[in-house]
């Protein structure tokens, strides 16, 4: 570690699906000195384009690329202002961003949607993670694959998702040739955001990885590409192909434009992008085999490192390098956590409930949370399916949907509300047994993101899994995630693992199971696991009534 | 017909849920002059005992009997002066009630709640209707009809109702014996308000056999109760048997006390006691094979006559002279329907929607209709099974529960409330459906009840059902087939079918299915029967979740 007489500094910037963070942390011991929020101007559109009456079919997510550049003009500078150091210190930057979130740009890496003539046609703007529009392509995807017997579908379970680079491209190429034809590159919004900031453009190793089917050197060959259409032949050759770089190995140089925007010094490196999960088991101190971090906020995203490749059913995929460099990297996930519970408290919560938590000063959440702490493990009866997204691990399937079962005339919001929490505890049991029946035991369970500050929810999910959960000392995981990368990138640490010893740091057993809850709640989970199974691998009612909607609503 | 040179007027009294309605009829034609209504002061008990803090368990409902004492001294005299008549010519009085409800009562007919020593005993209190409590003791006697291949059985579609009268009464005995030691007679409500009118108890034939298990003369024998309690041995010989009066005949005359209580003349024909679904059919003109009413309201009843004995599975039963004296009368039931919509209003729906159907001048029922009013079939995606209060037709179990399935993230309030509505109808389509395979084809489904005001609901019906909908003239239905059954009592007419032609009235016709939206509910519904026999029939997943939910909360 080389550090001079006076402190150095690098900055790592969050990208979520609402807003954008930046913070500023110190290289010697991962200190967070300063944070800043700019939340995107245009939010997720899911209704119609910005400033047209373009109206959006159901599953769409689009946005605005400069929401992103945004970011990096008001909350880094504010950031940095707010820490109280000299932006002279900062030797490295860093960014994370969802996955996958897809820019289609022309060859200068201009998004086609700033492009004037295709300003209101929504296959020019960024196909956000949630867009789950493409599933009709990801089942072609997987139906060819499994008839061809690729060998690269067993490193995702078995299924490539709606939401990843493939399923999301055929549906541009179907559905507006004309902006697929227009489009030079098809860019993960994780390496345009570096794009940006450095003028070239890499690739990064997650990723290309995990959703681009990037596996041992190679992409899905032509001969695949073109027997799902004819015109997707060179899709991998003419937009997604582009030199790969390690994680927290350095992209380029802020250039003096990108000097401009951050106030940072112009030709500090910045760091090839990351994906706001992977990054957090940097943060989390997770680099060792059997370590799984789980970032819970709007969706909860599961990384674990494993010395050895396998093939887990279900899973997202394996990586080699998806984490940390020369580790296999092991993804899972679930597609709704958080904005389930955002849903039902927006759309299932009556007036005197809302009217009560203002009352008392707390979120809807909060009082919701507090009004059924206390009730037995199954006094409300309850059990839901938390597939209101879908499902993305262990089943790998958009077409599912959500499910409450077990309602009474005296069932109340907030029992609803605990079934639907437990629901998404049921569901990362799920994952953990899943890796465990591979050969790859969860020995710790580190969790970090939004949902953390819910006591109640954290006590819930140690008691549904049976074991303690440590968690991330940072509020701010993934920022401090790529912090850590930026200073790997800038050379003050030799390795990730090296920096996050430094910069990381997490609480182990800050939650531990409950005997009792325990035991009631292995009850409960005997049944969502029924349920899971009939709804996810048998009957396909799910499917059928998605259909029905679809076809309905055309 | 018997009419002097001035008119003559009847009174029916309906007693419902929540509320005694009094009307006040012409016997000539039917014309409803006057009308008033009596909340009862105590509701529906489900919480905690009057002026004590025994709390009750989840599924108890019960009520006070001097509520409905109330609704005599004060809902009949207003509705008689409302019609601006001389009481003097009201010739007779007729009520009906909801059942099976059950009073436990000392010889001389005092509600044991009414003994001081008892005031704090729940079991010494009515068991309204849905009292679901007893549901141990139904499957009791149950499994042990059908071990011993009870003859009486299938005259109730195979399942005797945790809500009748021997399961409420066996659940008395087990819980509480002292108060089963002390209790005289176990009374149905509709017989025991005509006992507080003529000061003579006779029970309706009605009752007796829906839920009396009355039938060819006679109860179930004492060798079956000694085998489910041997204190159960005189049950019906001790407690329940007394004589039996046909529908439309005199139970006694009205006596000093009463005649002071309503303003009525002393003397006055009293008719025997009925319940609210059974007169209906005489409101509604109802009195052929094939013709079923539906009363729809808190609960949907099916009331259907038939010239002939057949047994249809999951049926509430079968009795002879138990809707139209001389006629086969069958009856089916929906258990929640009404109350299922207006738990989601209260408990589902967020304060914008409140604020907008209050600025908008409309109940929220009526906002959330009209939102999803134009929605095209299946476009919500969703299916619901609407077993909140269990299922009465055609599973006969309460221990089933309501499901959900097919949210997302998208999914609105008006949605979810217009698949609840929907899956009403397909409950109803399932009840018509089992009446004709067993050979009772339904020609005419005639529908009345406080739910009929919702023209979009009625609309559904006739789409789902794929028939038309007479619906009932009388606002009032449940009251005018009382005023109906008092105008026979009193002699003003032969029979019931007489003075239903002469008094009754339905439009026929009145809603039209929609062809387009009759193929797509078809759709819909046979995910629904798929739902409700995986559920139903198959899987006991619901009755676990009740089994968890009971011991978690004791």
């Amino acid at each position: 570690m080389t550090i001079g007489e006076r402190p150095q500094y690098v900055v790592g910037i969050d990208f979520g699906t609402l807003s954008g963070r930046a913070l500023v942390v110190r290289v010697q011991d991962g200190a967070e000195l300063g944070t800043a929020v700019t939340e995107y101007a245009h939010g997720v559109i899911d209704a119609a384009l910005p400033g047209t009456d373009r109206r959006l079919s159901r599953d769409w997510a689009l946005q605005v690329p400069a929401d992103y550049v945004e970011v990096l003009r008001t909350a880094v500078p504010r950031a940095v202002a707010s820490a109280g150091i000299d932006p002279a210190d900062v030797i490295g930057l860093a960014t994370d961003f969802t996955a996958c979130t897809m820019v289609p740009t022309l060859a200068d890496g201009t998004p086609l949607c700033e492009v004037p003539r295709f300003a209101d046609e929504p296959h020019a703007y960024v196909k956000l993670w949630k867009h789950h529009a493409a599933q009709a392509q990801a089942d072609r995807i997987n139906d060819l694959a499994k008839a061809r017997g690729e060998p690269w579908l067993g490193r995702y379970g078995g299924f490539i998702s709606s939401e990843w680079e493939f399923a999301k491209g055929l549906q541009l190429l179907e559905e507006a040739p004309d902006v697929y034809a227009a489009m030079d590159r098809w860019v993960e919004a994780a390496d345009w955001i570096v794009w940006q900031l450095t003028g070239t453009y890499v690739r990064n190793a997650c990723t290309a990885g995990y959703k681009g089917i990037h596996q041992d050197g190679r992409y899905p060959s032509e001969e695949f590409l073109a027997a799902l259409h004819p015109d997707f032949t060179g899709f991998v050759r003419d937009k997604l192909d582009q030199p790969i770089g390690e994680l927290g190995a350095p992209a380029g140089r802020l250039t003096a434009r990108a000097a401009a925007w951050t106030g940072l010094p112009e030709g500090i490196v910045v760091a090839v992008g990351n994906v706001d999960a992977h990054v957090s088991a940097a943060a989390a101190q997770a680099v060792e085999p059997g370590q799984l971090v789980a970032i819970m906020g709007t969706s909860t995203c599961h990384v674990m490192s494993g010395d050895r490749l396998v093939e887990v059913p279900g899973m997202c995929g394996v990586v080699d390098g998806g984490i940390i460099a020369g580790r296999h990297g092991y993804e899972a996930g679930q597609s709704g956590v958080g904005d389930i519970l955002g849903w039902f408290v927006e759309n299932q919560v009556p007036p005197a409930y809302v009217q009560s938590a203002e009352a008392e000063g707390v979120s809807v959440h909060e009082y919701l949370t507090a009004l059924s702490a206390d009730d037995p493990v199954g006094s409300h009866g309850l059990v839901a399916l938390d597939w209101w997204s879908g499902n993305r691990s262990v089943l790998v399937d958009h077409e599912l949907s959500g499910l409450f079962i077990g309602m009474s005339l005296t069932t109340r919001p907030e029992e609803i509300y605990r079934a639907l929490v437990e629901a998404t505890a049921f569901g990362a049991r799920m994952i953990v047994e899943t890796f465990a029946r591979s050969g790859l035991p969860v020995r710790e369970f580190i969790a970090t993101g939004g949902l953390l500050k819910n006591r109640t929810l954290m006590q819930i999910y140690s008691d549904v899994l049976g074991m303690p959960l440590s968690t991330v000392v940072s509020q701010q995981g993934p920022a401090l995630g790529s912090a850590i990368h930026a200073a790997v990138a800038a050379g003050a640490y030799p390795d990730v693992p090296t920096a996050a010893a430094a910069m990381g740091g997490r609480v182990t057993d800050a939650y531990r199971p409950k005997p009792a809850n325990v035991a009631a709640y292995d009850r409960l989970y005997r049944i969502y696991r029924e349920l899971h199974d009939h709804f996810g691998r048998g009957d396909d009612v799910m499917r059928r009534l998605k259909a029905i909607r679809r076809e309905a609503s055309a």
